[in-house]
């Protein structure tokens, strides 16, 4: 019989009713209500937090990865139940945390309380601990009856069951009436001995362009203390250059020795930098490419990238690899 | 015989090999390669800019209003062709600088120059000019079949020719093989005078928050001189308040008379800021909701406020109104 650890941070999934609203309760919310089909699981659970994810910040990052290590001994799988506001962030970042994790480990939550009649949680919980049972080695997320990397997972929708969408990678598995169906070919190579790496510098600033944002924010930012920046620049990697002109701003941050990454804004598809000559000129003075990496992943990177390698060449070899399947960088 | 205006700004679409790449040309570059079936029309061009969308700014924002708003005499229905990058932005702002617009004013663009035998530019185009012709009034956006109110497009894939979609709100109107289909009811009411306000205040910044991002970079922007914000919080609208505590953050805002306005950073379905405790607490000190905006109408709503309404107060019940289908308040 599989043994699976339950994991859990709080969230939606284990809320309940209290006098200040809806509040994440722990993992007896969450099991009293789950009334599942029994699963061939033998079932541990360890309360690692209780907080609504929008709490859920870089210090908690570190708390729940060494949670997830610390269970791989003794566990055939791990579900880590977390509210879905930041959840992408969180599965992006223990993609990095987290090398080669021994067994799968399977982020999920619900958009409606596990204790109300029509919850989503019942049937994310499930689809979780079924993937968690897989062996499957791997850093997922399972919701809306899909399995997906926890690296391309983003949150699309603020309240429909179907909030997660695997960006610019399929899920790796879907659920339907002939159960779990894993696509083997979709997961990324995970052959090695674990390790945990929770060493980040937060320092990261994410830039949403807007037609009238001055390039001057990132001299401001640099000088407030700012280590790295990821830009979601516009389309495939457009930036102003008349009168705002990024490419001498991105000049001075490569002076400054400040690693940026140009994402795109645009939610699907995949952006190329080196289309425009504004691009070029900014790849030629070291602006790293986003690739399809979604903006949560390219920001959690960037973070892992300047707590552990330690020159800016480094950085940027870091940024030309592909390390749990959050970026195509060739194709 | 209707006549019709199109008005050119550069953009993929206009765009020629050169030298350095495809360049953006004028208007005989796209009608030269139009080569379209004889449409009820006449069809007078102006090319007003030549820029890559990436380098269309607050400053080109105000000469092509200029140009819609003199374009309305003698003419029944307008035409822009634009780049994709940022068309979403510019169809924005139009929708508030350009009040009741007296004919359709209909922005089109195209993933594929139209010099190419696959570009998607034709039919964008053919369906711009059929939609400028409908006798409907407002700022439209006209895109791989379907028409969307200017101010709901966004830009969602950088490649596709499905590269936008109308957010929280149905397209206007599609192209089948019954040709052009509107929905009337969709359409907001537009029945006053035709005015022309383009003063700005282009002093607004785009926050899209990170867990780690720190709140004193609210601080940091309003001693840099910004004077309006655009939070794009997590899920319904959720935002730290342990350590990193945005609460206090926006009450600092507040005293500075800095309108902060929060939407979401899930590309669908609405935000709901007084759902959470601290979204409670923010809206009591003055924080505006983005119920379910685009970021793209936030942000150029806020511009537009900002150089406009003097005051606080104004500023914010102009937000608690739905100015051309932007936003529907309550539901």
């Amino acid at each position: 019989m599989k043994k699976i650890l339950m994991l859990t941070t709080g969230g939606t999934i284990a809320s309940a009713p209290s006098a200040d609203g809806l509040a994440p309760r722990g993992s007896s919310e969450i099991l009293s209500h789950l009334g599942m089909a029994p699963l061939d699981m033998e079932l541990e659970t360890k309360e690692v937090l209780t907080l609504d994810s929008s709490n859920i910040q870089p210090e908690e990052w570190k708390i729940i990865a060494s949670a997830i290590y610390e269970g791989f001994e003794g566990h055939d799988g791990i579900v880590v139940t977390h509210g879905t506001d930041t959840m992408a962030y969180t599965a992006s970042m223990m993609s990095f945390m987290i090398k080669n994790p021994p067994v799968p480990v399977v982020f999920t939550g619900s958009q409606v309380p596990i204790s109300q009649p029509l919850t989503d949680g019942v049937f994310n919980l499930i689809s979780a601990f079924t993937m968690a049972m897989s062996g499957k080695r791997g850093i997922f997320l399972a919701f809306d009856r899909k399995i997906m990397l926890g690296c391309r997972a983003v949150k699309v929708r603020t309240s429909g069951f179907n909030a997660f969408e695997s960006v610019n990678y399929p899920p790796v598995g879907v659920i339907n009436s002939s159960g779990l169906n894993i696509d083997d070919s979709l997961l990324p190579p995970c052959d090695g001995e674990p390790g945990l790496f929770t060493d980040i510098d937060t320092s990261v600033f994410l830039i949403k362009l807007t037609p009238a944002t001055s390039p001057n924010v990132i001299d401001i930012l640099i000088k407030s203390g700012i280590k790295g920046i990821v830009i979601e620049a516009f389309g495939a990697g457009g930036l102003q250059f008349i009168r705002r002109d990024y490419t001498v701003a991105l000049q001075r941050a490569a002076q400054e020795k400040v690693p940026v990454v140009v994402c795109s804004q645009c939610l699907y598809e995949r952006s190329d930098f080196s289309v425009y000559e504004v691009g070029q000129k900014a790849l030629g003075s070291g602006v790293m490419q986003g690739y399809d990496m979604t903006s949560e992943a390219a920001v959690t990177k960037l973070m892992w990238a300047l707590g552990n390698i330690p020159t800016h060449e480094g950085i940027r070899e870091f940024f030309g690899r592909n390390i749990a399947g959050e970026v195509e960088i060739s194709r």
